[in-house]
């Protein structure tokens, strides 16, 4: 294992986060909200503090001649040293970036801050938080500001500014360790172009849906963090009622579009700005998505009408909750739990399911489902006529066996995680639908579940041990398993091979 | 497709079936039970009637000259013909299963019928009746007989009783769509003789039982009854209040214990019989399978204490819930719907995971479950060192890749059926728990779930399209979905390759 490494990356992470922390500090400091102010310094002065110690420490033996960080430590990066370096990186990142809340005395109890924050970070959006809108304006910004950092992912952002000196094959594994999805297609040769051009295309679709929210009325602080809660398909709202606050058709119906845009793989934007339009239609994971969204709403704008004033305003919340629940962003324009047991069935499966590959969203992605369902259908072939084979292709070209494997070790421990998370929230003995959605939207990164953690509700309730293991099914959901399940596992530390 | 064979094989069925209906018309004669004995007439006249007629019709080309069966059948049987056989044959064998209880009206509804008697020969044990000790002795005998009928399966016992002179390669298609686990093991190098030996290992511990039974004071018809609903692995009972009628621990650790022997693989009894005993207990299946029964057993028994009189109290119920579940039969000491969260939330994934492979009980099958974690580990592996391959062996020898595609492809197939049906069930707008327990109980074949369909419940109150939901379900469950899927699927259908 190289340590150094580890510890290079990890400096990086606390010092950006540094930076990051900035824009709030400004804020605590024109609204005069003192406590944050406090916050927000300390946190800083922290976080740099420990970032630049690990820097010097872990760059040490080279020297420092070279003038580039990333010629610093000793030693290549391998697969996992990236899992290490992204799980523990979040770790860090999330544990630094919950002392705002601490130190202000937003949030009295410090479990509660690192719940907040790593649910902020993975962009789940679930709240310990009854009451939000009393909150510093500072430190409302913060919180939707994990999401829009989280969203993208902060390695990502990592990959994009620190110039690598060694070639792409070490940083590969970290973008890899990061990314959701089953695969990771690399846009352009050079990594580091890749990572620029997804968090390009981020900032624009954000800042575009800053303006439609501010043409519709919205008040500017309301838009940039609507917005960052949306880029980020995270939820977290600056108001109480989620985005039923906001009792305006046309910015609900932004939300509800940019929501399911942000699910999208981002690849597909990319193929559109190069002009490959026709490929990018052709995505099978986009077509699914868009077809199950679709079947979705439609269901259960049928199943909610007599709830509602006619079919127009069915299909309205309809559309808005399969969006905000497929992305797993989690925002809600009405309280779902009420809704009759097929809405809320649909609903507990896409917060699985969850949005595209190489989203911002979460969940078991769809494209895993197609590879999943592709290969069943070759199974089925293969029962019939034991002596053909048949490979699974998907988008036209041949799928690798490896990652087809890939898909299936990921359910297998999704499940897995599933059951003992389940089993240990069961323990505090809140019912079954309580116990179980609050697990799926916290391993799939939704926020809200059903019952006890319903939209209208939050999880302040849950004891010390549930809180902790919600929050590592969050991380969990977030890098998509492996990175944990390995940081944890004896085999990762043993001696290098 | 060879439609003669799948004839010619059905109309087999049929014959056992009525010759396997005489004994509860005997009863029902010697009981005096006029309408019990008017159904199982009409019903013996009518499946005997539909056999020969098939038997007459798919055997017409190729003349009787030759005095076999099995020569009668122009054409070979491949794996599609075996799929479809035995879905056929379990759907016609459930259509006239049921007609006693319709024909002597004991059961009013035909879909009621249809519901008991499927789930009497999958091994279910899930029931509309909410009175069930009024019903006639004979009735009561044929609905307890049908869970001793499927647990070994029809079809094995076709194999085990029809000269076959076409050698084995044909009817292991068949053997191979009945059996349940993940691969099928040859006993012996003659199918015939395989299927012969189970159906001896299994005649000879329900006797055991039976007797054993008797010693603890249990009526003759109570213990015959009970051990039917034992060694199916079925939890059809001939009380209203299931096994907590028999106010005996020793009547109680009995079925408790024989539960358990019924959920291992028949092969691990045939081993011991062989005298090798050694390499009985290194089958890993065996050894996780009671490792989950014991630790399931004492972590219910800890957490369910307070409700009993102590920890052995506690311990007692515990076992015998765990072992009722576990092996997928579903008798009920205590009404463990009234358990807390943890304890019911372990028997619900208890219910999917259900017993051993080539055993008579249901569920995912511990051995899938082995095979699942072997993989997982292997993968987790791969992704630390890329270029090491490394084989998933099991019981050390090297785990055929195909069987393990084979376990991915149930996996995924199963929990897309399960969304199915719960989605269709929860039309009904029930509470979560009743919902998604009702599908797992039937598709898992355990009978039993939580909150309306606990063990005081029953499923008298679905609709006529949940009970054909529920119905199919317990089918699949039984048949491990693949025979069901396939007989759906156009391809099947198409001219032969």
């Amino acid at each position: 294992m190289n340590i150094k490494a580890i510890g290079f990356y990890i400096g990086h992470i606390l010092r950006i986060e540094g930076i990051l922390l900035v824009p709030a500090l400004l804020i605590a400091m024109y609204r005069q909200e003192i406590a944050a102010f406090q916050g927000f310094g300390i946190t800083i002065l922290a976080v740099l503090a420990a970032g630049m110690l690990l820097l010097l420490v872990c760059s040490r033996k080279e020297g420092k001649e070279s003038g580039k960080w990333s010629a610093h430590f000793g030693g290549d990066i391998h697969a996992k040293e990236g899992f290490v370096i992204t799980a523990l990186g979040w770790i860090v990142l999330s544990l630094f970036g919950a002392l705002p809340f601490y130190v202000s005395g937003s949030i009295p109890k410090f479990i509660d801050c690192w719940f907040e924050t790593v649910s902020g970070f993975t962009t789940t959006g679930a709240t310990i938080l009854g009451e939000i809108e009393s909150l510093p304006m500072s430190i409302l910004y913060w919180r939707s500001f994990t999401h829009w950092i989280g969203g993208m992912g902060v390695l990502v952002f990592l990959l994009a500014i620190i110039p690598m000196s060694k070639g792409t094959g070490e940083t590969f594994h970290i973008l890899r360790a990061e990314s959701p999805g089953p695969s990771v297609g690399k846009l352009t040769p050079r990594l580091r172009h890749t990572a620029r051009i997804l968090y390009l295309i981020y900032i624009v679709l954000t800042v575009v849906m800053v303006v439609l929210l501010l043409l519709g009325g919205m008040p500017l602080f309301d838009a940039v963090t609507t917005a960052f809660g949306t880029a980020g398909t995270g939820g977290f709202s600056i108001k109480n009622a989620s985005i039923a606050a906001y009792d305006s058709l046309y910015l609900q119906i932004v939300i509800g579009v940019f929501m399911l845009i942000f699910g999208i793989n981002f690849n597909v934007f990319y193929l559109v700005l190069c002009g490959r339009m026709a490929q990018a239609f052709k995505n099978e994971e986009l077509r699914i998505y868009l077809g199950i969204i679709l079947g979705s709403t439609l269901a259960i704008a049928i199943n909610t009408m007599p709830q509602f004033s006619g079919f127009g305003e069915a299909l309205h919340h309809s559309f808005f909750q399969v969006s905000s629940i497929m992305t797993t962003t989690g925002f809600a324009t009405v309280d779902f739990n009420l809704w009759p047991q097929l809405s809320r069935m649909i609903l507990v499966f896409l917060t699985i399911i969850g949005a595209c590959a190489g989203s911002t969203g979460g969940g078991i992605k769809v494209a895993r489902l197609v590879i999943l369902g592709k290969s069943l259908k070759g199974a089925m072939q293969r029962m019939l006529r034991p002596r053909t084979v048949k490979a699974v292709c998907m988008d036209g070209k041949l799928l690798d066996d490896h990652v087809v494997h890939g898909v299936f070790a990921y359910m297998t421990a999704f499940v897995f995680i599933c059951i003992v998370s389940i089993l240990t929230v069961a323990l505090e003995n809140y019912d079954m639908e309580s116990t179980v959605t609050a697990v799926f939207a916290c391993i799939g990164n939704v926020g809200p579940g059903l019952s006890m953690v319903g939209p209208m509700g939050n999880f302040a309730d849950f004891s010390v041990m549930s809180k902790l293991v919600l929050t590592a099914d969050m991380l969990i959901g977030r890098l998509e398993i492996f990175p944990f399940l390995l940081l944890f596992s004896p085999t990762t530390w043993k001696s290098r091979t």
